[in-house]
């Protein structure tokens, strides 16, 4: 059978995420994730965030973006996102469907987006004629598997902020970022100021799960007069202080109706168990993305192979010809990312081993010096 | 030409109201309702519903339902309207479209609901499976022609505050309810506690034109905590002091989104000039409501024909016999109700003129008399 | 802990399905279902539904019917179900939301419609005012538990046929039908004219899992012209043929557009590997049906329990005193389906055993002695 | 009062079409189209487009487009425009937020799209993950207002349908155009193979209508197989013969659900019987192009005033002064384009005079002479 370097989600399903699931099947529980266990991991991933947050399991990634920017958006806003963005491009239109908005995509060569990008956008406010932009989606990391940095995240949360705006950060990988910048999650999401996050699970060892994370949700803090903070609020009023309560509240209304209750949620709820025990994510994202480093570090001694991004998290992206392409699918599943340039993506996994990457870079060589003779 | 009581839509525009059409007709002015004469035509719209809401100028009524809908709801909510409401049977799903809500039928004989059989519908608030029960809509007068007392609407008012949710009465033919009521409009929405109101014009001589009212705007009786009030608060909660200024903010971009935002919005602003002055709104209504008093009293002397609803509008439903119908729409334009029981509804409008009425009875005796021979 | 009667989404995982599980995890795949094996225990579930349909995977029940309603409405249509229908009341308005259409709930006291039920909706069809009648959902079993003959099927879809309409089966227990029936789901779907059905697993000892299946697709038949049988057809014409292999072929689209693609598809293809193998999927129903007739039986001995619902598949209803539920409900999981009545529903299901429902029973018998005393 | 070179909906109606509507009201009319004398109007446009279409009046310019989208796509599909489009800017997601569709803008310099930078996005056919391209949605005169050449318009109709998909015009000013090239509307529309058409009025003289147009609606040209024409046909089938019946057939529910059946339909009809009547529409459409080229031909002895677009119909636009947009405020309507650049919009209409365009043109000279002293 082919190894595939396609996706991460080609691999299968960690041994102790399996076992976590094998395990929690010896009893009836409460279905739609009303039972005590599922609220308890439900709570230590919210702890693990910080605490002032709300957390739900849904599905898929989709999902997750989808329930994500439905709580936050009217259908006469706009989402602000990179071209190159899941939502934009690899969810068939679902996010316009579900929420009625407008996607604009903007401008980004390497996956990220900059606060002078967003702000060419931040226009017309106020204006009937227009989608009123309301939330900027990010991904942490982006598909071009670069990463942002705090710092940046902060910038592009205070700027939507200032503008009475969200940030939601697409983290279908995002423990793939917490690996790679050495930082638990929290540092790069609640504490950069990011109002919504999708945290994935799926394509880093569980069988399928992913939560929807709703930040700054004490009531403790809130300030605002006559529900300011609500995303129906003044689009000209800058709130100082934020509270997204009411965005926790409606969540639950808005997975259902976006079909993303599992009924059987304490099994979701069992693979994070596992997931979040010992740091279990981390270490498969750490390897992960070891994996993809180690992959650059061979390639680059491969003059005909052009990596095209910088290799920050479990992705590697290159320029090769395209009969070489032709010729690894024989053996191998992976992506061309871009036709016309020949583009191609490499996934790393939590299951990709090194001599994977080996006998793969061997092959690379073997074909090129085959067809140089 | 035939003579119609099939709809106050068949009857054209009257003369006060086209004069003002065509004297407006005499400059230049900024489009989309962004003028001082709209503003100020607006601006006495909301004086006489006493000045404590916001109201703006949308095409049709199927427009003014859907964005009065749109400004109170989330898709995860449900609208309830009696059985016979015109947003449930006469706007090919509109309503549900646009707002993405479920519409539950209510059970209701005579066009009216009451707080009884609101009540069972205002059930499973707080669970994830079910749509949350959020907007009452009912007509006034409604689509049989009865009508609500001031008392009747705010009970039903009261009752969905009581379960934080809103009122929305669909006016189309509101200037009949007040004619008929001898009251203001004023004192059976506002000061019934009615949360947004579609005020109607075309269906009583304006070419076209309608507005929508959200009703409680005033920041000054703003006590809520939290954004408590918005259209997002819990549902468990009871405000003693609502706020709907937050939906009147989200108004003009819900016109805009559901097509209703009419160009030069000046020509209806001209019409409810007009419309409001020397309050033609009301004489024109009463003079529908008396011609079909009228043709109701004419009818009560024909045991062949049945009345089936009170008549306290402009209209007039009874059973007559099929062949009956089929003989009288040679002459006239109406509409069977009910194709089972051979119901009819036979509208007055502000240019049916009482030998329209007389004329029609004497056909409906001659009919009868020729048969019975 | 307790045992649940709650619903058959409180039991967990069949040991064989589990098994499933674990042994696919041991390779690399395509993901999204893209994959020979995937592709092979499709084709398996069509064979066994007759080969002329078309099958694709779900993540949930929910999702099942909105993907199945979605592929044959476009937004101005209605959908006639029964008002039980879990598409009307348990699904947080995730049909209207996803088709756009208008629900129209059916009158149903045992959870079935009848022909004469469904013609009172098949109303204005080509008149514009008018959600139009497009496809009737029915359940099978029903909400409350009651079943369909195929005769009734049958004449539901040449009903909606003969209206140029569709019939969808929403079958999240249809294999409890099958076992109660002593059919083949074939006999009673796709050779009665059913169009599409929602295939449930996860109620029946799946972790998670459901399958559309579109019926009637087969090219051959097609002499339509001008896509007379395609979802725009005029809905005046009858098409004696039908063929939906246009509404198959945007089922992907569909699917991944609610948000229904699931990323790790090979995962359900090994449950329903398992599911489909020497009938499992026959097997777990029968037992779970078998235990609510137990239920029945014995429950029938005790005056105080008064059964409401022919006890045809996996669902036992029954008033009983209110006190009586609530001493139950310290010891067992159950819903109370009518408050007002004091109406419960006890459901069974693959993993309820013999002695669970004799333990069960005892209680019910001891505390009405106690209470006697 | 200010004169206006806002835009074309500042101005008022045209004496005769206010004719046309006084005229109309006289008698009782059956409401929603439903009439003789509005099918025979429409019958008078269709025949106009080559006979081969079908049309029915809307409301307004957004409400056009949407109806138009509508009714060629399900909402998986991806609706391509240039960047610029009127259904990308400004329609507060109206588009979005009624088709469910993805918009995928396309550079655009001068407002245009070439077949190269359409089929940059013509991608993707087949792959479940991603928005399918439906329809191209052109701009005739554009927003720039520029012009397309009938070859050019043919050449995007040919793209698109040798990708199964169809051409969108949105001619809110499509008289205009027809003036300018001195050609019918048929020859740059229905001949070139465009498949529906907004055909605008609002902003050429009337008080408000528009039509939708569906074309090539003859059932005598269908050879399709299995609906293979439908819009739900297979994307990789090129279809020689294209028939929009089904299209057609749907308009109207379509038109009632997006909120755009004017009840009083008459009056849109009598607007284009005297709008049709001796080339009304071009003369009108003629005298704003000329005015738009008088305005461009004195301001190009300015040097201060630099034109940025081909002045190819009735709008001119132009790079001056941020001061000199500021002091000519006070005296005009007419908007910023481009805060940025300090870009600015004159639009002509009916009733700008000569007279109001050399009075125009002497006070940016007087102002600049000032400044230079």
């Amino acid at each position: 059978m082919k190894h595939s370097f396609g996706s991460d989600n080609h691999s299968g399903v960690h041994p102790l995420i399996m076992e976590a699931i094998v395990k929690e099947n010896n009893n009836f529980k409460t279905a739609y994730g009303d039972d005590p266990y599922t609220r308890e991991v439900l709570g230590r991933l919210e702890a693990l965030l910080g605490g002032n947050c709300k957390a739900l399991f849904v599905v898929n990634g989709t999902g997750a973006n989808v329930v994500s920017l439905g709580a936050f958006t009217n259908s006469f806003h706009s989402i602000l996102a990179p071209r190159t963005a899941h939502i934009n491009v690899d969810e068939c239109g679902a996010p316009e469907k579900f929420t009625g908005c407008k996607i604009i995509p903007l401008s980004s060569p390497d996956g990220k987006v900059t606060p002078e990008e967003v702000t060419k956008s931040l226009t017309n406010f106020g204006e009937q004629h227009h989608s009123q932009p309301r939330i900027l989606s990010i991904s942490q990391p982006t598909e071009l598997g670069t990463l942002y940095s705090p710092e940046e995240i902060k910038a592009l949360a205070d700027l939507m902020h200032s503008h009475n705006g969200y940030l939601h950060i697409d983290g279908s990988r995002i423990s793939n970022a917490a690996a790679a910048l050495g930082l638990p999650v929290k540092a790069f999401t609640a504490d950069c100021g990011a109002d919504v996050l999708s945290f994935g699970g799926t394509k880093n060892g569980l069988l399928m799960g992913e939560a929807v994370v709703v930040f700054n949700t004490s009531d403790a803090e809130c300030k605002n007069e006559c529900g300011a903070s609500g995303r129906y609020s003044d689009p000209n009023t800058h709130n100082a202080l934020r509270n997204n309560s009411l965005q926790a509240n409606i969540l639950q209304y808005i997975r259902k109706q976006a079909t993303q209750l599992y009924s059987k949620n304490r099994f979701i709820a069992a693979q994070f168990d596992a997931y979040l025990t010992e740091n279990l994510y981390i270490k498969l994202a750490s390897h992960s993305n070891e994996m993809a480093k180690y992959l650059e570090t061979l390639l680059s001694e491969i003059p005909q192979v052009q990596i095209t991004q910088k290799v920050e998290s479990n992705a590697v992206f290159a320029i090769i010809p395209k009969w070489l392409t032709e010729e690894l699918l024989k053996k191998y599943y992976f992506y061309t990312w871009d036709e016309q340039t020949g583009e191609v993506r490499w996934m790393c996994s939590f299951n990709t081993q090194k001599e994977n990457i080996e006998e793969f870079v061997a092959d690379i060589k073997g074909l090129l010096a085959k067809r140089d003779n």
